[in-house]
């Protein structure tokens, strides 16, 4: 049912444009997935999300699994049916969360005890569980159950942490099954070379049908992200998928690619949309500045979504300055927008062989940072 | 460029069946007009107000002259251009919030100082301000300010606020200058029988292209509602559309158009949904209920909308207790299009000379809550 198809490299770069194939359409990389952390897109609907075109999106397994519990998605009939959209969706292991968010977790060999953010009750995830709970979640792309190095890390902690992620995707694996889902490994071993390079090998030597790269973006500098993500390019599969976790800033799409992946997630478009921030072709523009009260303009005068069309500067700074929903319901529609255009720009520039002028000229007017 | 036509009367009850035309389009009454108090109806955009087919929406003077200012408004084009609604808009007066909402108000012959519930700034609103924002904000019909009486009021002082609203309705009549507003007025005299008649007189006795009942749904009992709407009814002049504001719970809208009435407005739909109860046909359902957690069928079974097409109780509920505001935004919408629903059902009803029996029927089932 999964599958993926190299369609075409760039020639300076490692930048690919593939297809992958699931059981609910087909996705064009490379793509952005937003990420619908509890079952939907901050403020979106499926109908908006249909609009804008986007190709899938992600959702978190440690939030749907305490709220409202992966049963009830199952009942449903899986998350697709839940929460009425019909295209890919992949849900990732919980692992990040576990370690990242929740408090008073104890790891162990087995998996992590940990305090519910809702109402501090006790959980464990293991790789067994988190497997059966996106089994239950009903997605057409999970991920292993991994531990996410935290930045700064020492080499010492790295390295168990990426051996232990290692162990654990050979468990998480062996309880697939599920034929219909296409499990992922995740690559770690923080920003260390050879911990990166020896976690590749584990991984891929237990052969998914995708790979990605984990514990980046979570602290480290832009140089070490990219660093390793070159370190590890040349290594990994080419018919194989290759998604780089919670990335998603617009000069981060196009340095990824560059370096050969696939796949993006991030929150970022919504969050940003909450704090009244968007993108714009000129870089990131805060509608709350008092230069925008009058400025009838569309937010980016290259967009052309729904939202660019319709409003003006001034109408959505009175919403986001007045508390009205809809101010980041519309911003969020854009953002998410733009970073799927973006995606979609560099697909066309790596068909057409210009994907490092398309690279060079979208980054010299974004971080110009001109009208805003 | 205003008109009224009155289509056909109910054989049984003072029911009507007529249509408006603004310079914005035509508009069939009875009519229920959604609440844009900050320029947006709460949580919707202008594409889901037409999906939903709203004939008219109302927005509030007091607010959008605090924020973001009528001047930005009128330079945006008028509320239509600035909200991206390019339908039939209303708006009040401000009379009622200042009244009402507005702190440290200090009431004169000549108008009303207040200060905004925003920052504290002081501000004066009279009947020529009222009526010159009202013209900036460029609405397709305009209303009167008024001194909205209290409930309880004593006789003395609803002859007061009743006298001088029929004073301040005289200026704002000669200070609208704008030919394609329609400027309604607002007759007032609380639960009194001989006041309101007085009122009426004095506010047809002017001829103002519309009236407008104020005043109600202020505490009064329902009774003493009802009992006000048949002692206008008959006096009102018939080819002038009649609007009983602030008026909306789905009862009313019934009982209001069996006493002539043509036009309703409420926050009610938006408020309700922002606190999970969703109107159904058979009654009010609080969504965050613990027995809709499984509950897989629409949100009321006998809804064609968008929202109950597509999603599931038990989505909603979950989206409600997880404080997603896609949750507020389905309900506000399904909401929204029961009572616009029902109001065609209304129309089409009047029509066939079936009225009667459709507000028997649709209470029977309303008032029986049998399945929430």
């Amino acid at each position: 049912m999964f599958g993926f198809e190299l369609l075409g490299t760039c020639r300076q770069t490692a930048g690919r444009r593939g297809r992958i194939t699931t059981p609910h359409g087909t996705v064009d990389t490379p793509i952005f997935m937003p990420v619908g952390t509890q079952a939907t897109v901050k403020t979106l609907a499926s109908q908006d999300l249909y609009e804008i075109g986007t190709g899938i999106i992600l959702a978190n397994t440690y939030h749907l699994n305490l709220r409202p519990g992966h049963e009830i998605v199952d009942r449903a009939g899986g998350l697709h049916s839940f929460m009425n959209y019909n295209r890919p969706i992949l849900t990732d292991s919980g692992g990040f969360q576990v370690f990242s968010l929740a408090k008073l977790r104890k790891i162990t060999e087995e998996g992590v005890h940990f305090s519910s953010h809702i109402d501090g009750s006790r959980h464990f995830l293991s790789p067994e569980s988190a497997t059966s709970i996106q089994e239950a979640l009903g997605a057409d792309i999970i991920m292993c159950f991994d531990e996410c190095t935290p930045y700064p890390a020492t080499y010492e902690y790295a390295r168990q942490a990426m051996e232990r992620t290692g162990r654990w995707a050979a468990r998480c694996k062996l309880s697939h099954l599920r034929e219909d889902q296409a499990l992922f490994g995740i690559i770690q071993g923080g920003v260390f070379a050879d911990l990166r390079l020896e976690s590749l090998k584990q991984i891929v030597d237990l052969d998914f049908p995708g790979y990605a790269i984990g514990g980046l973006s979570v602290g480290e500098t832009k140089e070490e992200m990219y660093g390793v993500l070159e370190i590890l390019e040349s290594h990994l599969p080419s018919s194989r998928p290759r998604y780089l976790m919670g990335v998603g800033e617009p000069e981060d799409l196009l340095e990824g690619v560059s370096r050969g992946i696939d796949m993006f997630d991030c929150v970022t478009p919504t969050r940003l949309a909450r704090h009244g921030t968007a993108y714009t072709a000129r870089g990131k523009l805060t509608i709350r500045n008092a230069r925008f009260a009058d400025d009838f303009g569309p937010l980016d005068p290259d967009c052309s979504c729904r939202v660019c069309r319709g409003y003006s500067r001034a109408y959505l700074r009175h919403l986001i300055k007045s508390g009205e929903i809809l101010g980041l319901r519309l911003l969020s529609y854009h953002n998410v927008h733009f970073l799927v255009e973006l995606m979609m720009n560099i697909r066309e520039a790596l068909e057409n062989g210009r994907f490092v002028d398309f690279r060079h000229d979208f980054l010299a007017k974004y971080l110009l940072k001109e009208v805003n």
